[in-house]
């Protein structure tokens, strides 16, 4: 059997899977990410994971490597530029140094690309060519497919879909720039808006929980009040799904896809965000893109950033093709 | 010598060049959009008008036709869905029929689309594959070239960048949306925003040239009350271009372009912008792709959609490759 390894480097795990060529996963695991480990022996130990994973035998053999790493990748010369979780990596020649250690031929992408990549090949039927998936996490990132490939620009930034202004009058984003998507529907954004109401008196619920029992107030916490229709909480989840729809309804405008796939851990919330989603797609997309373009949850969920590397491995080698 | 026809239907009327397989443009003619004529009929007089424009010899042939149409056009079936300007001629098998008037074959597209292929293949140098392209006239069009192709989206409706919301909060827009790119810096949005200065009792020159000249408030006038330092006027310009940059620093983040290029009626009075339009670049978009890309008015004026559908005629039937 031919299988195919799906690598996703995070920035407190390593995310491992053994795929098969039809995009099953027939293993998973995990190792540490080690912050100040140079990346050769994070890959080297990421390829003793992988032998554990994989029986080797006449039977199985490991045909290709996919590898989705948060930061700036080049993919043309295989240099890590930037990356904000790994910074003793920048500068360095992943790809070369991860083909060695791992023994096989390894194509190397940006985390979120190779995500978007998953629900194409996996999550999405045939007729698919164009999809946006937007990654809400504490930031929000993006990843485009146009025509059946990944949309890189001229040196893969492309696809900052967090980092549209949805406001330019609004809060703060990490980014420097005013009023991203992300500042609204990020982590930060959740809680600040959150933190906002609170401070208004609003959210007994919400109040009790953060100042009685102490606990963290983070977007899981907002969602699970909303579920037991805390006031405070139900608002913060109408504005967050609104903005996120206004987003989504500029990226259907601008890319007429025919799915659009929201993924990342706050994923896991959608069911209380659609409604207030698909009402501010309607009101600010086109009427026709907007019938168009299928609006999901991600369907592979935490395997979508490395089942896609193990696919983009799979599809560099000529080992399947769609379409 | 080989030629290629280039017409861009318009709601006034009809542009029409002869186009050297290398782009130059040999002559140029002009016929009436009649607004109850059926497309066949308009064809004909525009088949006409090429046939006096085109001295046919032995040494000169007509290769293709190429064809920008405002509207939603669907390349895939040759038919005009919709037009706002040509609302006789919805649902028509425009391919079909313009290729039969004009005896040669006939690609068509989006009009701006076009644009944006005209200043891909003839403004930018042979490194840019990427390219955004707006158009700044009553609406805001948009365009957009990746990896050398045409953005389309599933339908052809793709690249409505005069169509990303960079104000949720902000004023209508004509597609009933709030606070779109175009409702700030399209025409209208332009003549509101001044209106309301001169409300606010601001604006000496502009106010006399409107109230005592009776000259029609227009981005034109407002942009020449600003070259002669009129208050109001120039604090109309400061937003336009503000906002404009807001815009094009979405549109950087999203595609990574190597090139930018505003063109469309408003596109003169680009200098006046560009100071404003930089400054917002700076401080909205991700340094790296904003340093990357490149953003300056259209290279061909008036010429790019007409040399743009000439050149896409060109490349569909293999007249010439680039890159």
């Amino acid at each position: 059997m031919k299988v195919y390894l799906g690598i996703d480097i995070g920035g407190t795990n390593v995310k491992i899977a053994v795929v098969g060529g039809t995009g099953r996963i027939y293993a998973r695991g995990l190792v540490d990410t080690l912050p100040d480990e140079k990346p050769q022996k994070t890959f080297q130990r990421i390829r003793l994971a992988c032998d554990s994973l994989v029986k080797l035998g006449k039977d199985t053999e490991i045909v290709a490597a996919g590898v989705g790493c948060a930061g700036l990748f080049d993919p043309a010369t295989g240099y890590l530029h930037t990356s904000a979780n790994l910074p003793g990596w920048e500068n360095s020649p992943l790809t070369r140094i991860a083909s060695r250690a791992l023994g096989v031929y390894t194509v190397i992408d940006n985390d979120v690309n190779c995500a978007a990549y998953g629900e194409y090949r996996l999550g999405a039927d045939r007729r698919v060519r164009n999809l946006v998936f937007v990654a809400l996490g504490t930031g929000v990132g993006g990843g485009a497919i146009v025509d059946g490939k990944v949309l890189r620009g001229s040196a893969n930034y492309a696809a900052e879909l967090g980092h549209m202004t949805v406001n330019f009058d609004g809060p703060k984003c990490r980014c420097g720039n005013r009023g991203c998507l992300e500042a609204y529907v990020g982590s930060y954004g959740i809680v600040r808006s959150a933190r906002d109401r609170l401070r208004e008196g609003k959210g007994r619920i919400l109040r009790q929980w953060v100042t009685e029992k102490k606990k963290r107030l983070s977007p899981h916490l907002v969602f699970e009040a909303a579920r037991r229709r805390d006031g405070a909480a139900t608002a913060v989840v109408r504005q967050t799904g609104d903005v996120l729809g206004i987003g989504l309804a500029s990226m259907i405008n601008i890319f007429n896809p025919e799915k659009v796939v929201v993924g990342g851990g706050i994923a896991s919330s959608f069911d209380l965000l659609e409604p207030h989603v698909e009402k501010a797609i309607s009101r600010c997309a086109f009427a026709e893109p907007a019938r168009l373009a299928e609006v999901t949850r991600t369907v592979l969920g935490n395997d979508a950033s490395v089942a896609g590397a193990a696919l983009m491995a799979r599809d560099a080698v000529g080992g399947r093709k769609k379409g």
